[in-house]
């Protein structure tokens, strides 16, 4: 992994334009997110979360994908999802690993958190009223469908028309928009489309069940259709996986 | 204040119905919704919040609540919405003391939190997913209305429409369903409701600004709107006053 602090300075810093909230895990699709808010002239306020996960190494590289993009801000908040369980990512139920296609594929995986994305958008939003910003991004996606309810396009529209009844700036004139750019792009399209804004793939991490040095399993449903997006485009993941 | 541990059980401990998740937070309008959700037929799991406010005492007071009136389980979750600033109950912002009748009702007070509810129904939301709980008690109340846009009525509607897209068990067949019980109540009606089903309101906690020893300041326009609740059926508010 490369420290950006180790490289020169980034030459086009972000501009003081409007302000946006990004949902920053550290993975593939939210540093493309957060490119691509950039991309439209947005300043990117990127907003991580230390929710009770397993993959804590997640959040280091939210930190490094946030500097090399050049984030106005970036803040990590606590919030206690373990406290509720339910989830392989937040207990001791195993992450499955080495699934088929057709497994990946059907129905709803023991990965999926309970309202993540609703309790994750609802501090975005919080935040964001705060900012004065009206724009959130969040990086989900249903093409390489992996099957969670809260990635959907109709709980996208559902969340945002709620939100501009919830606030105070929704009451007074501010519309806001949830954008979720890669929703309909599959995976392969996301990394070209972040290749072509010079996101730095090497230092992004997806792996549900990264080792103790922090390397991704290659296994996991969440490596699986990584490793299958970078080999539809004829290249390797620069990212480091376990030997 | 009574401490429950120091009177005799209660005689009609919470039945093992349908689980439901109440917000409390430990003031007069959330007491009354846990003891109709417990009227109703729920085995009430309560949940509280500690989010940075000012006001503290109210979780001592949540604590003394869930007790007394039955709570099958109650949570209190850390939630850093100081982080966002924004609100005179969560920063160095004065609470207002002493507004007239037509300022307490012109208006978005400054005691506003940005999207608190959302928040809080959010995390509501993922502990009722976890429970298998379809049912969730919020106190929010639109006639005594002091101005927030997330206690309104199209809010709660567009946030449970939301909430039926958000999850696995709304995408597997279960209806959430948001209560706001109180919402179309006045604050004396809601007095006279929970005396009906035996809530304690001398340890219930509503004000915004109380003193050191947690005693309410009477001035706030939660303390006014309180008293004039308790004046309007002709009977003295039990919490304490600073003299």
């Amino acid at each position: 992994m490369k420290d950006p602090a180790d490289r020169p300075p980034d030459p086009t810093p972000a501009t003081p334009g409007r302000r946006a909230v990004v949902l920053l895990s550290g993975g593939l699709d939210s540093a493309t997110t957060l490119a691509i808010a950039r991309a439209e002239g947005y300043a990117p306020c990127a907003l991580s979360f230390r929710y009770g996960q397993r993959h804590h190494v997640e959040l280091e590289a939210a930190r490094l994908v946030a500097l090399s993009l050049g984030a106005l801000r970036h803040e990590i908040t606590d919030i206690d999802l373990a406290l509720f369980g339910g989830s392989a990512l937040t207990s001791n139920i195993p992450v499955p690993q080495g699934r088929s296609w057709a497994e990946i594929s059907e129905g709803i995986p023991v990965t999926y958190v309970p309202a993540r994305n609703t309790v994750f958008l609802a501090i975005a939003l919080a935040w964001a009223e705060t900012l004065g910003a009206a724009d959130i991004f969040i990086g989900v996606n249903a093409v390489d469908y992996s099957g969670y309810p809260d990635c959907r396009p109709e709980f996208i529209r559902a969340f945002e028309a709620m939100a501009n009844l919830a606030t105070r700036a929704g009451v007074e004139g501010t519309r806001y928009r949830i954008h979720a750019p890669l929703i309909s792009l599959t995976k392969a399209e996301i990394i070209r489309r972040g290749l072509e804004l010079g996101v730095d793939y090497s230092i992004t991490r997806s792996c549900y069940a990264p080792d103790a040095e922090g390397r991704a399993c290659g296994e996991c449903d969440s490596c699986r259709i990584r490793l299958a997006g970078f080999a539809a485009l004829g290249i390797s993941d620069p990212a480091t996986y376990s030997p």
